[in-house]
């Protein structure tokens, strides 16, 4: 395993201890792995979080107009409830917190506890869960949908919302909206290594790629030959059109990568993905080209798009100001 | 070999096309492969480019507050002149323009070249050299040190002062005093893949590393077994910290990914520099941490140091927006 990392059982603690150092604005709570930003405004608190592992997500999303505080689990793992509370707590300002769920079931059931905890404090607290991958209906980690780079928008627009100084309920039905309205699509062409096992987990030919696998290397839809560009745009749009509809909408575009994959590939596939949705007559407002949402030095992509109106591109466009995305 | 890419002598303009999609407001010419602004403010025009591969370098710091143009040749392969030429054409509004080169032989030859055809068609150029990479005194592609991931300052400070409608010489000026206080040292752990050739460039060991390798692959000091991020930081800031004065003073800090290491590792790599540095009291104002200076989808990072006084910072600080960095 060639890592750049001291103790594998230390990473998740030391990157957190180097975001910090990068990023003096933040605020890190070691032990309960929390993140936060020092400077606090009265409004709506958002938090999300999960297993460590898909950098930038969360921590590098914990900023000005996107999340008031992100929790770190392990490795892959999700974080336990009194993370979660923490998290919570620091992003509480007195107007309630909603937090942002990708749906596996241990975020889900940890996060759920953590909700009741807080509650408990008199903390108002509401949640939404992301559900945006269409590659498979159940998975190895999650009953329904799995959540995946889609949730960076909903950081975005439940964040631009929330800066408003709208109230919980208006910057969850926001959150709703956004989930609503959003699809990703997926592709794997290298596997990727927990620092804490050492070897990869699972394994890939030569030539070969898994359409549909999930940012922890959960099977995808078909194991098959490597692609080129053109053909991946399609396959990979194509199930995200089949599965809603698109067609002369405005979107936001995401083509994220995975990790390992360069930028030169990712604008390559951005590329081929513009003149697909061309073809349909979707018309796309914004692009984000690179690393949004990981699975470690994986290499692969996702494509994701979000459907917009007029409110959602306004929060879209709204100044945000974070490690990992600046608007 | 498993990219996202088409016909692999395509990958250039391929990219520059979905990059122009993702960001509007440059301008892409096919065939000379320049990405240059649409929108022109008349000032002192930045040229800057090399063979591509290195991505966002240079495309992705083509804007406000830092490149006016980027001129892309093939992988790891210098633009020709003509390319070149149409980059300084494109930057130039009657202020002049000043041309940022990596040191590399080829690079050095054509930009000449370029500036000599600038000249003759009456366009005021003057060009500045980085050398920042401590590794080697001479390296496969060049004579003297190599230009790494530093060059990515001195398009941010040149570039400010650019904006601030200073004039060619002045703008020179700058360049030369931010190169002057620029060291950088790198290491990779796998080797890349260059599209046409199909396999990789050399081979690394299971758990073999190269300290100082350049960002084509070129050696570097040594190839040892693979270290812990503590032993890194040190091996890569004695190296810098032993070529230059930094002791007590203030920088800018980057940790650059060569393109496949996750932003987990290099956050680690940054916790444990900042302990380095620390120790040799030296400030740090501003921290990067990211894929600046790539080699398509090598592994491994490097360290920039940037010595900063009042001037400097001032134009560190000075807002940007291109599409790899806004501040």
């Amino acid at each position: 395993m060639k890592k750049i990392i001291n103790n594998p059982n230390h990473v998740v603690t030391e990157m957190l201890q180097g975001i910090v150092k990068a990023h003096p604005e933040l605020q890190y709570f070691e032990g309960v792995e929390v993140i936060c930003k020092k400077d606090k405004k009265k409004k709506v608190g958002l938090v999300s979080g999960g297993g460590s592992g898909h950098e930038p997500a969360h921590a590098g999303y914990v900023g000005t107009g996107m999340l008031d505080a992100a929790v770190s689990g392990n490795v892959f793992a999700s974080p336990s409830p009194d993370r979660v509370l923490k998290g919570i707590q620091e992003a509480n300002t007195g107007e309630g917190v909603l937090l942002i769920i990708k749906n596996y079931s241990g975020d889900i059931m940890n996060f759920d506890m953590a909700k009741e905890l807080a509650e408990m404090e008199g903390i108002r607290v509401e949640s939404v869960v992301v559900k945006d991958d269409v590659a498979v209906k159940d998975s190895t980690y999650s009953t329904g949908r799995r959540g995946i780079a889609g949730t960076v928008f909903v950081h975005k627009l439940a964040g631009a919302k929330s800066e408003t100084g709208a109230s919980l309920d208006e910057v969850k039905r926001v959150a709703e909206k956004t989930i609503t309205n959003i699809r990703s699509m997926g592709m794997a062409m290298t596997p990727c290594t927990l620092p804490a096992v050492g070897k990869p987990g699972f394994v890939l030919e030569e030539n070969e790629v898994e359409i549909g696998m999930g940012i922890h290397g959960e099977p995808g839809v078909e194991k098959t030959t490597i692609k080129t560009a053109v053909e991946l745009a399609e396959i990979l749009c194509n199930k995200i059109l089949d599965d809603y509809d698109y067609e002369g909408s405005e979107v936001a575009l995401m083509v994220n990568g995975l990790g390992a994959t360069p930028l030169m590939e990712l604008y390559i596939l951005n590329n081929e993905v513009e003149k697909v949705l061309s073809k349909h007559n979707i018309k796309i407002h914004k692009t984000f080209v690179g690393n949004y949402m990981t699975a470690l030095e994986m290499a692969g992509c996702s494509i994701t798009l979000l459907k917009l109106d007029d409110e959602l591109k306004e929060l879209l466009d709204a100044p945000c100001d974070t490690p990992a995305m600046k608007v």
